[in-house]
């Protein structure tokens, strides 16, 4: 692989304490107006360049977090600029469509060469959204009107004036969206019901009473511990198709992470989702995917499902962040609602995101990132089973094996290796309650994965 | 007021039937891959200009429903493509960032030259956001996270086990966001459980049992009507009061639009509004203002809540629409939850467009635009006067006078009024039952008046 990206520095620069002496000020002045309590860093963009994140007082980070694993191909991209000073681009920003009412002309063109062109086998239809909260939201209110419309008899059978009535009166359908325990779909009212991974994303919101299902607890490395978790994952799958039966608000439709990535980057084996496949298959329940996360190439893939080899394909797969705009893929036309109007909103999404979408995807093919990031992958988790032999303790559970650069690893220690980290010249970000999780972007090379982990190992020094 | 803007049509033309045969082909192609059962116009965005909305078969159309009351200074505004060309811009759009953990270093001066410099009296901050659904979804939370800390005792007290407990497994905090009856406020799962419009926009999705309070049922025109309505407007005060001291899930926040706007554009006095912010505060109730369709201009004020000379602040008020981003306004500090990460999610909005809405702010102001359309809207009311009292019957319950170009009235054959208009080269929206709505930009004036009153009695008759 030639070298991807001439533009940026040769290595971290550290100045001062992060954050410095600048960035505090402009903390200070930020916070008058905006809660800034979950600040990590004060971000210069303008001096942010390829795998590397600058601050306001010249400090300049190898960042492996990428905006929460949202960055696909590095700040200030060429490609990106170019794409931004497009007119098609600038006709995006300036006039804002309402795309269901009127959409451009040309928007199927958009959509062909940008978001479908990458759309996930069996499914080329796509939804449009803003983020991944009412990217999955509005999957699960397909969901809620397919299920209906099947018990109804047929999209053409009229809506009764007690279900009129009981839809504006708030009397609420009796049926649910079934997650996993540790699950995140993000923190609006309905995604933020079947979100299950941390108590402070979750107290004192209302949440509708749906049901959870036990996440496989598997033992890592997969592959030394197959008979272990494939007897995890039955149990994980009996207990879904438990719920299925008794909950008393039956799901119409099951989503899941192929990676519970806010969770704890939480593993589960293709056999797992195959019969997960088949299992809502077989009770008539929707299997949504939600690919937030682990979608756009990060993998090694450029959907993550697409490691399962699937016996037919999900129904909906939800996409955000690294493709910088939003939505639900679906194919079967019976997701369609039966009338216009029921999915529906003003925007539905942003053409000018979709437009960096699609320059994104071009990048990606151009320099053929996804194997990049395959290769780039097992060499950095070579390097970290390495360091992991040489620091007992240090690098447990060490997970992502074959899945890109989509790698963690828990450690006693995570916040104070994540603080640390600043110092030496690396961004990193954590998940769950004790793993370091690595969310480099797709033009990540093997001469970053060796200052991460020449990095890593100053930091477990420093630390003892 | 000079020409403001000579950079668009001297006025519609219609070449074919819309759609036209270009039209129709593309959205045959586009149907494929993405639901098109409620386009109104396919359009050419790249012929667009000022107030006048073009079609791919090369009709133009004076556009009074703006993308559903959402584009504020015309298509192609020269200030708009200058924006969208700097440098600051295209740094927004291709390095898009995590606002909560990596603010750009200077966002407090995009806040405080944009979003901020136009914020409501006496509240200073802001949580920014994607679209109207979850601006108001994410004030929501604000409100339960208020309400519940004042239960808890204070911001120091810590959750309890059984709290974190009960968050983890769904159990629904006895609470609830109080609105109106036909009223709009989005179609996430908590902003449509507020939201009581139309059943399609309800019809099969899960919704929280809150409580819905009747919207005063005024006459119009209300100055002629102010005995009659002060009745109503009591009577819709006494069922809120009720509604807070009785409902089962008691109301943490009441959220009301100035003008209901998808309900059917219906009005309340200000002095309904004064009482109903004291009435609130009587309770320890928060206020929501819903400002997504009525701000940014459209009313003469920047915000319509400013024609109602409050005793004190609303506790929030959202934005969307007009404002090409989101979020929500607020003053007291307490309305930042006690811990950081409660009210969080990955992007938080958009820098890109923040920027958008700053330029339209500063072209706002460098114009005076909201004098403007206070003025033109004065005009276009009287005309309109003029017009009911030459056609009986066909501008009933004409509303909106001083309220800007917020203009509505009912039409008994709304639905073919609004289809004929296309084939006299307006483009109007509807809303509720037999609502005409007319929703111009900021830049409407005198001349595209004449041009609208011309084409409403050229379709009346035309209908006769």
């Amino acid at each position: 692989m030639p070298e991807l990206y001439a533009w940026e520095p040769e290595g971290p620069v550290i100045k001062t304490d992060i954050p410095g002496p600048v960035a505090i000020e402009e903390a200070g002045r930020l916070d008058k107006v905006f809660d800034i309590r979950s600040i990590n860093m004060l971000t210069d963009y303008s001096k942010s360049f390829g795998n590397y994140i600058a601050d306001p007082d010249g400090n300049i980070l190898l960042d492996v977090y990428a905006q929460i694993a949202s960055i696909p191909i590095g700040y200030n991209n060429p490609a990106l600029i170019k794409a931004a000073q497009s007119p098609e681009m600038i006709n995006g920003l300036i006039n804002r469509p309402a795309l269901g009412n009127f959409p451009p002309h040309d928007w199927d063109n958009v959509l062909k060469t940008g978001i479908l062109k990458v759309a996930p086998k069996g499914l080329n239809q796509v939804f449009t959204a803003m983020a991944g909260s009412d990217a999955n939201e509005t999957a699960y209110k397909a969901a809620f009107m397919w299920k209906r419309q099947h018990e109804r008899g047929g999209a053409h059978v009229e809506f009764t004036d007690s279900e009129i009535e009981n839809a504006m009166n708030n009397q609420s359908i009796k049926m649910s969206i079934l997650s996993f325990r540790a699950a995140f779909h993000g923190r609006l009212f309905g995604s933020l019901s079947t979100t299950r991974s941390k108590p402070i994303h979750k107290l004192d919101i209302p949440a509708f009473d749906w049901p959870q299902a036990t996440f496989p607890k598997v033992k890592y490395p997969l592959e030394e511990n197959v008979e272990y978790n494939r007897e995890a994952e039955q149990k994980s799958l009996d207990e879904v198709e438990h719920l299925i039966k008794t909950w008393h608000l039956p799901p119409c439709a099951v989503i899941v992470e192929p990676i519970q990535s806010e969770g704890g980057d939480n593993h589960a084996s293709a056999d797992f989702f195959r019969k997960l496949r088949l299992l809502t298959r077989k009770h008539n329940v929707l299997l949504i995917i939600d690919e937030v996360q682990t979608g756009v190439g990060a993998t090694g893939k450029f959907w993550a499902h697409e490691h399962w080899d699937l016996p037919e394909p999900p129904d909906m797969v939800t996409f955000s962040k690294k493709a910088q705009t939003a939505g639900y893929y679906y194919g079967n036309l019976e997701l369609r609602p039966n009338k216009p109007y029921r999915q529906f909103n003003t925007w539905m999404g942003d053409p000018a995101r979709a437009l960096v979408f699609r320059a994104v995807i071009e990048e990606i093919e151009r320099l053929g990132l996804v194997e990049n990031t395959n290769k780039v992958g097992n060499y950095l988790y070579g390097k970290l089973e390495e360091l992991g032999k040489k620091y007992p303790g240090q690098f447990n559970d060490l997970r992502g094996k074959g899945m890109g650069t989509f790698i963690a690893f828990d450690n006693p220690q995570r916040d104070a290796i994540l603080k640390l980290a600043k110092k030496f010249g690396v961004n990193i970000g954590g998940s769950g309650a004790s793993a370091v999780r690595l969310r480099p972007m797709l033009i990540f090379q093997e001469k970053h994965a060796d200052i991460l982990i020449d990095r890593l190992e100053k930091i477990i020094n420093a630390l003892k």
